[in-house]
């Protein structure tokens, strides 16, 4: 016969971690917890099974399920010593779906189920509690009228709102049992009369009401159209979880909490976790009471009472589970415990979000512990998150006005002016303003402003609020529950310790690993790398095949680059050399002459500069590879565009200002990211790779000459659609360059290639590789042209596209794999069957993403380059591409 | 023992037509004439085996070539009764180089090679004309000392002005024999002066430096980088012609002359050419001379003298030769002849260019006269030409005032604004002035002129000048030859033969039929399509795969498309309906909406005339396929954009100016080419589809409720990138429309389908493919975007491009077969390995342009969509499409 329904509770499971596919995810992990010794309340999984041969059979269930429910049920109420639909001793259960993974649509969770108007009096009777009992009561029909019986939760909502009016409060818990004992009469008597029939006081018809309603509503619209576009098979089908529920508010034997069984921010190898007593779950992480830590282990004068001193023999026995866990898991996790009435339960175990730094050093501490291989070590610290370890923090000898002190709730240092809500940090990053968002606490609306803020600063919550695990999540500073500070929304400030106010647009300094929130702008120092970073970079480089290199302009960027471990250059913006100090007036000169000859005379003044330019980069990369790309942009770049500017820049010329305009004009383009730039500038113009290509060599030569040592220059032609253009500047570059290597009468090489960053250049790359030495994948030029879209623009509607899942992350952050990338897979399968040797790397913003990363190991390129800060996540992002191949 | 150089003359050949590997192109075709019988200078060609041997031999000629160039030389002396370097009757020749394809900047022509100061006393004997010896004597040296002995043109050239200066004159015709004669001397001395060595006076050694100079040319930089790009191997040669001259300027028993074994303009079999007497070849093209006829079949009183009547007996034999022409090349030929002292010698024979009209009529009549199959008449029509038979001419009712009269150039009406450069034309043609190109007469440097000019009138020059061959070529009316005029260029202005003076601006209109020249503008009619047309597209029809459907926004449109063999809509705009009579309020209205229920509000307006415009297509397209693309372009497209447009709305809208100051400035994009429009507005403003599905859907309803018949609508969403864009469009389109069909209570079948016009949409096509009941690829955007080039911007490069052969074509033109080509083959076939009875066409401007609508026959597509006046051209190249797949 089969089996339909998987037991768990009293360390004995039916089932297994991984049997996902038949118990979902939610059921095979409270299975697996269950089996290896957890206290977890006990309860039951019907399978997927169930819900595929339900839709086979036209919706009716198999025959024997319900006994087989009854049975489990049975054995719940045992082990839980309670009985569902009992008066005096209530067993009440959470029904929740579980597919194999999560899928929005679907119906999510109905807690309390079991209660009615006698057994909300045997909750009374065990909780001594009349009002907790009513507020259960009345938030099970809320819930169960909504996601069951499908009413619009409006509806009752309006009758809540009603009630606190008519009472005149403003918060839910100010309403007393009285008034909650009359709400479930109204709650039911309006199901009545929008349903037409009771709600159901009968345990078990609400039970199976409740399972009907998770396999219903895995074939409703929004579930069916998530799983059509994320090719999600019917099939599948869903599991439900019914377990029974457990109260950390039922008096103060009761409490609840989370904990980490290592520090989530520091790595350090202690227990660490808050808990409150007679308290619910959303109690410690919606920030409204200051939680108290579970351990004295870092114990400080004036600290809570620790839960180690309050609740001796749980605390015991939470230790040992944290030990059973990490042997178990073999990494760090992320717990919620509830006591009821003494008695321990674990609801939840995950692995547990942590900092860069926590990462790195757990990964490595378990190394040395025998928990997890080194190749186990690359693949715990996500490559992203190293960001976080790689910025600056607060220089330790500054002098510092410390204002206020918080929780360390997300390390690093950060600066920025005040401002009070999301939309407005929003608005001041987009005209490039650093800013500190302020709030009392945070919730999902805020993420947007959390994105565009430096660091955040919250007047309540703790360590686990939503304000701190975000930001850590981000690599952001925070700087959490700061009770030291009362923020005033109203007048748009906030008042310090002393009484010191803070307008908005005031600036300060937060520090997210002390807690301490500064007046003013404090100095920072480059970040230590501490010894675990380097012996994981030291593992990840022992395995890697992909080389980094780094995008880079000045010297500067290059020597931090190499000190993150930059192989060589990638890409050197020439135009970025060309806006710098006075050039900027050569350029323009330049472009303003009207014949060729005015355009070698300015281009001449230029040439020294860039020379210096190029001298300055060579000697930081002391013989590794650097790619030089030629001048890129339009050239009404280089020009200004209102009427006041272009006036101003007449005058300090000595043009005439109508001359200046019409100039501009002139090169006004209506898409000028599909404008005249690029090669076509050097097609039109080919004295200005001229004088590059001669600044380049004249470079590298002197470098031998005064040097002694010699660094292979690899000349870039930028946004080549054809392999023509390609071939008449690359005979020019030729030239130039044999002219400069001749009179100098020194041996230096040199190579001449092109970016493919145009879906052109991509098809047609086997031509192309006839004139080119190396190919270098402009990944965000080739995703604005392969999608169509301008990254300019699309500010407008990308944010939705993957908010609403159009894309699945905005395509400028991981490089599409489908599209572009399948381009860039087409360009290297076709460059290397013209030219074998032929370089292949990538300079877009993507060679610093770990997914493009991998993406670009798969493919087989030889390099990718990214901007100095991301090198070690590149290369991180490398090492584990590897170790996935196996 | 090898062959190495190839007699032709006196009716006989050693060379075929077909040996272009061997002998060249030019070789062959002489070796061709010569072997039919026809009466061709004699000469010799030294075949590009020889320039492949004296390039593997380190530029030695192989053994024994001198010697059979002698024999050769002197088998030609024999034949022309001539001798090389005779004092009293000299041979004189020229020298050509001749690859398989004629190649830019190889060594071109020398003539009159063999001349010194000895032989030149031969000329001025044989000639009797001092003047004509010298002269031909001083363009020798000209020529010679600079594409031989690789002097600087302009050094010689300056003693040329340098004299006419000294003189007084203008004209080089004005400088006597004795100039000429002194010249000679001058020439020599500075060629001795520049050189270092004399002019060589041998003429075997003039010989064979001539023969040199067209080998090393092959190895020149300009030939060279020529190969390169074209995928010429150097492998191939040149060869080397060597040919007598004959002079039709030696006397009044000599003439030259051009002619057509039909007439080029309309077709009409008889003779048709024009000659001089005592004339050069470049005295009939050039226009400086009126050319008179050579048979008296159209003579019209007034008419120059007939050749038919002035050299009989030549005429005679040219007449013979017209029809061993037809007979042999099957096709219209156009000639060049010279008559040395009544001597009859053919210079050149080539298929003739002729009109579009001519073409048609020239095909259908040969498969009558049994020359050529129905399939040959096909293959000879250019589908492009088809466009000068589909253009309006002038209306025979009209009223006209012919203020002059010229020679029928090229048919066709035309009519603008009278400008007398080709700057201006083009300067003009961008800011959308149609304009009339005025030259005394034209030159290649006035091409881009002529392209941007509606027509072309010239005061000088014949039926074979420059301006007339040029126009047609083109399908521009042109009217030449018009001596009625006189231009003035210094003052902008022409008279007519009245007196009346025409200025820059002044309207006038062309008749290029009849050579009419009228003021101001006269009204046009439709073309009537002539029966051989008319039979010709039969034949077409009959034997074409590929369907063809048209763009067309309006009735009117479709009508004229329908008339032309439309066999469909392939795409309607429904944008264009946005911007007519007031529905531009209620769309404005939309975008200003500051809610959902301002745009419904907005839209709803729209809604009614939408149902009309699509109900009015419908009924002209009486069950045909009509495709409408919903809506594209971003929404600033229908607002204003400079200060004052923006003011004087807001005051008509009633807003204050400032609010639409701020939409416009919110909507504002920099690349609006890749930014929020087509599904990507739909995506945030799904309102703007509904309404427009609802209207195609109520029409179609509406047309089958009241007309009786049915449409299939094909509803296509535009600038999808991703699958899931036209997922969620595709099904709330599906809902819009099974709610209207049900409403109607009728049956309405539709297809909801895509652009493919994004390079991702392309690569990604077979999971598209899952969500699009039919594929149109939009080839514009899709080049763009494939190319990275803006069309609304490449204006500053891209005719630089073209010039310079870095494209083959302007991409927008036809289309790129390689890169953007290559998309659509790969769209087509993922799309149909999803769906294999996807329906697939292309609506990019490409479809109109044969060599593109051929490339979709090859991949497969089902039909392609072009504008109502290139459905004939695609239908006919279409069906070329099916033959040359034979």
């Amino acid at each position: 016969m089969a089996k339909y329904v998987y037991f768990f509770g009293d360390g004995e499971a039916e089932g297994r971690g991984d049997l996902k596919n038949l118990l979902g995810g939610k059921g095979a992990n409270l299975a697996e917890m269950t089996s290896i010794g957890l206290p977890v309340p006990a309860g039951f999984t019907v399978t997927t099974k169930v819900c595929t041969e339900f839709y086979k059979n036209d919706r009716n269930y198999p025959a024997g399920l319900e006994e087989e429910v009854n049975q489990h049920l049975a054995k719940v109420e045992t082990l839980m010593d309670k009985k569902f639909g009992d008066t005096k001793n209530p067993l009440l259960v959470s029904v929740r779906s579980g597919a194999r993974a999560s899928m929005p649509g679907m119906m999510d969770t109905v807690l309390n189920l079991g209660l009615n108007d006698e057994t909300v009096q045997g909750v009374i009777a065990q909780s001594g509690d009349e009002r907790f009992a009513y507020d259960s009561y009345r938030r099970f029909i809320q819930m169960y009228a909504n996601v069951v019986l499908d009413m619009d939760g409006d509806i009752l909502e309006h009758i809540l709102v009603k009630m606190k009016e008519d009472r005149g409060v403003e918060e839910d818990t100010a309403l007393t049992a009285a008034d909650l004992k009359e709400m479930v009469g109204l709650f039911k008597n309006k199901v009545k009369e929008e349903l037409g029939h009771d709600f159901p006081m009968d345990p078990k018809e609400q039970l199976w009401g409740a399972i009907g309603a998770v396999f219903g509503s895995w074939m409703n619209f929004r579930a069916i159209t998530y799983r059509r576009l994320n090719n999600i098979p019917a099939e599948w089908g869903t599991a439900v979880n019914v377990q029974s529920m457990v109260f950390g508010n039922m008096g103060d034997d009761c409490a609840t909490g989370v904990a980490f069984t290592r520090d989530p921010s520091t790595g350090e190898d202690y227990f660490y976790g808050e808990y409150l007593i007679n308290a619910q779950g959303e109690d410690v992480v919606a920030g409204t009471r200051t939680p108290q830590p579970i351990n004295k282990a870092k114990h400080q004068p004036g600290d809570l009472p620790a839960m180690e001193d309050v609740l001796p023999d749980c605390y015991q026995q939470l230790d040992k589970i944290r030990d059973i866990l990490e042997k178990h898991y073999k990494d760090m996790q992320d717990i919620e415990f509830t006591i009821e009435k003494h008695k321990l339960y674990m609801l939840q175990t995950r692995n547990g979000k942590r900092t860069a730094k926590a990462a790195v050093k757990i990964a490595v501490d378990m190394v040395a512990e025998g928990l997890i291989s080194k190749n186990d070590a690359i693949m715990r610290v996500a490559p992203e998150q190293l960001d976080q370890l790689l910025h600056p923090s607060l220089d330790p000898d500054a002098h510092k006005t410390v204002v206020a002190k918080g929780l360390p709730a997300s390390p690093g240092a950060a600066c920025g002016q005040v401002v009070f809500s999301a939309n407005e940090a929003e608005e001041a990053a987009k005209i490039g303003l650093k800013v500190i968002l302020v709030r009392v606490e945070t919730s999902p609306e805020d993420i947007h402003g959390m994105h565009a803020a430096q660091g955040i600063l919250t007047a309540r919550g703790g360590m686990t609020s939503h304000a701190a695990v975000v930001a850590r999540g981000m690599g952001k500073s925070c700087v959490a529950g700061c009770s030291d500070i009362k923020v005033d929304y109203a007048n748009q400030q906030f008042t310090a310790r002393n009484g010191q106010v803070f307008k908005q647009g005031d600036v300060i300094t937060l520090d997210g690993s002390t807690g301490e929130v500064m007046q003013g702008q404090v100095p920072t120092v480059q970040p230590e790398l501490t010894g675990e970073f380097g012996q994981l970079m030291e593992w990840v480089d022992g395995i890697r095949r992909l080389r980094v290199r780094t995008n880079a302009d000045t010297p500067h960027d290059a020597q931090v680059a190499r000190d993150f471990g930059a192989e060589g250059i990638g890409l050197c913006r020439t135009e970025h050399m060309f806006f710098e100090g006075d050039r900027i007036a050569a350029v323009r000169e330049m472009i303003l002459s009207a014949d060729l000859e005015g355009r070698k005379r300015a281009l001449a003044k230029i040439l020294p500069m860039q020379k210096g330019d190029f001298l300055g980069l060579f000697q930081v990369m002391k013989g590794l590879p650097v790619t030089i790309r030629l001048l890129d942009p339009p050239l009404h770049e280089f020009l200004p565009h209102t009427d006041k500017e272009i006036e101003a820049l007449a005058a300090e010329m000595k043009v005439p200002a109508q001359n200046l305009k019409a100039k501009v004009e002139a090169l006004h383009e209506f898409n000028p990211m599909l404008g005249h730039r690029g090669c076509r500038l050097a097609v039109t113009y080919p004295e200005i790779y001229d004088m590059q290509v001669q600044a380049i060599m004249e470079a590298a030569c002197e470098l031998v000459k005064n040097e002694g040592f010699s660094i292979i220059p690899e000349i870039m032609i930028p946004l080549v659609c054809e392999v023509k253009e390609l071939a008449i500047l690359r005979a020019n570059a030729i030239r130039i360059a044999d002219e400069v290597v001749a009179r100098y009468g020194v041996e230096v090489t040199y190579l001449i290639g092109t970016m493919i960053e145009l879906p052109r250049a991509a098809l047609t790359a086997d031509v192309i590789a006839h004139e080119a030495e190396f190919f270098s994948f402009g990944t965000n030029d080739l995703t604005q042209t392969t999608y169509g879209l301008s990254r300019d623009d699309a500010g407008k509607f990308l944010p939705f596209y993957v908010e609403q899942e159009l894309f699945p992350t905005d395509p400028f952050v991981a490089i599409d794999q489908e599209g572009v990338g399948q381009l860039v897979k087409m360009g290297c399968e076709l460059g290397r069957k013209t030219r074998p040797d032929i370089k292949l790397g990538i300079c877009g913003e993507h060679g610093g993403e770990s997914s493009s990363v991998k993406f670009c190991h798969r493919i087989g390129l030889d390099y990718v380059s990214c901007s100095p800060f991301r090198v070690p996540i590149a290369r991180l992002a490398a090492a584990q591409a590897v170790l996935e191949e196996l």
